[in-house]
């Protein structure tokens, strides 16, 4: 495996205050990049100072999208050890996208130990509060200088880091969520299942529509019968029907989310009734009518669990647990946060830890 | 209307000779540039130099895919004229693609103005020889330099533009099309109306898995039934059917194209009976069963008119009109390459002059 180059910034930034962290918003002083070119593999890995780069307007990410990214978290715990949740499984997504997208894998090994090298340089850069992290965003874009429309032959990925301050800044609460009617995220033979922009551009408008009505988010219905349900926002969703927990089946058209994953494990775990099927949004609102619906949420890394309080589908609103949090979230984002932040013992060996300076 | 800056290039390139030509892969000497922020509007639109600019790895369209563009064409009569083709529907075009993507819309004047300015700087550029073309291509991409999934409150339009080698470099031959059952190029709800990066990168594992069977291209199915016609790769698609002329009706998932409205509005003034409707995939075979099925063709910006020679579904191939290229399609990429190279009258006003330097 090549050597990774380090080039240190001359000047490095330092860590805001929690509050004025937001998301995505800042970054970290330096950054991992690797460039791909066809006949060759990936070569040249190194962490150079995070910043401008050169591109021509020709570049084809711009014009045909050919894109991959990811998103993960390290944590600071209170000994001050920084570790990242769950990182192979989110590296090897990153290669579950590359093929949808006709972009070469990566060597996630290699990937990995650039991961880790970036955040041993800059872990003064993960906050500490509880419920901030370092989110991670490993990409790779298609750099081809021309607009012919086919892959390209040159690709480059980038680690960037960027502190983010608590996700539930009013709260652990629930959200008010619209079923979406008009808009589809994904169809089966589409890019649903990749984590691309393409499925991130689609969102926009309808996220725009339903914000203007009051609503934090969209519930996704699936392409063929508008029935089904999909996703919400960008997480997957979970319900707890008659005590069992069911969340929709990986079907081609829904992204396999490491939260996801990590609460289906937790759930079946901890002895619960759980089903990966179809479940349409007649039979949520049948629940809810027998009164066997007793929770909704969505699960995703940045939120990682996110109550649904409410649901709108066709002018009809709900109350999901009256509005509250319920158990099940509370216990799961209670677990799951406690192993983040090192006050659980992290039993699945989910945490790895990044070398103190 | 803000004045537009000219910065003239040091140096200038010169076109190669046409068989050096190819799509998309070299550039003119300038292009033209504006941005946007929020609260201000569309600002500084200029004509610079063609070549790198500075972007940061957070710059959103990386990302989140909120990008659009536009493919249009200019070209040299042989009275050493340049001319656009049609350039209003394309820039109105762009217009409707940057609404379904949360961009802020532009003064198709303004963008005009710039374009004619650019072309009239660069005109050396388009090349003359029959089939050849200057390509014109305007995209947006969001800029803002945060990753937030929200439309970006920055914006930065191009119009760079690159000379075209013939398209059918080996004549205007029948090509042989897939059915594709796997994939699903778009839905309604999504994204397929609209120039947009998400529909090619969509694309890429189709047409490679179609290249590596032996296809052209594929030919779409609507993501529902999986039984209409959508598209032919990146073309709209027409069929001759016992005299009738049928193009799919456009029903939210296919892209409006500027050549599909021209062939439509040729055919109706030729006296043709023309029917814009929905056209299953089995209709297509059974008219072909009862010797109906006259010509398939594709239409689009580059190739103008592409026979269909051959269609394979479910492993059945037909052959269309004995592979050859039908009557209709010849006389329509006649008279349109005629309109556009200036040797048929522009009765229709389609060519816009550039003003000779």
């Amino acid at each position: 495996m090549t050597e990774i180059s380090v080039t240190k910034a001359d000047k490095v930034g330092t860590l805001p205050i929690d509050g004025k962290l937001g998301f995505g918003k800042i970054y970290t002083d330096h950054m991992f990049v690797m460039d791909y070119v066809s006949g060759k593999g990936w070569y040249s890995p190194r962490i150079v100072p995070y910043g401008e780069f050169g591109t021509v307007p020709a570049t084809i990410v711009f014009h045909y999208g050919q894109a991959i990214f990811e998103g993960m978290k390290a944590f600071r715990n209170t000994d001050n050890q920084v570790a990242v949740f769950r990182a192979n499984n989110y590296l090897n997504r990153l290669n579950r996208s590359a093929g949808f997208l006709c972009i070469p894998s990566v060597d996630v090994e290699q990937v990995r130990e650039g991961l880790f090298k970036l955040l041993e340089l800059d872990q003064d850069w993960v906050p500490g509060e509880l419920g901030t992290a370092l989110y991670i965003r490993p990409f790779v874009i298609a750099t081809d200088k021309y607009i012919g429309l086919k892959s390209s032959n040159t690709y480059r990925l980038f680690i960037i880091m960027s502190p983010v301050g608590a996700y539930y800044e009013t709260g652990f609460n629930p959200v008010s969520i619209k079923v979406e009617e008009k808009y589809v995220r994904a169809t089966k033979g589409g890019l649903g299942q990749a984590k691309t922009p393409a499925n991130y551009a689609m969102s926009l408008a309808a996220q725009e529509e339903a914000h203007a009505e009051g609503f934090t988010q969209v519930l996704w219905l699936d392409a063929v019968h508008r029935k089904y349900v999909e996703e919400v926002g960008t997480m997957n969703i979970f319900f707890k029907i008659n005590g069992e927990i069911v969340t929709p089946e990986l079907n081609g058209s829904i992204l396999g989310g490491i939260t996801r994953q990590t609460v289906l494990e937790l759930a079946r775990d901890w002895g619960l009734k759980v089903a990966e099927r179809q479940i349409s949004i007649e039979e949520v609102y049948e629940a809810q009518a027998k009164g066997q619906l007793e929770e909704i949420f969505g699960t995703g890394t940045a939120a990682v669990i996110s109550p649904v309080g409410e649901l709108s589908w066709k002018g009809e609103r709900i109350l999901i647990n009256n509005n509250r949090t319920g158990k099940f979230a509370q216990k799961l984002f209670d677990y799951l946060t406690g192993v983040q932040y090192g006050n659980v013992p992290d039993k699945y060996d989910w945490m790895d830890k990044v070398k103190r300076k």
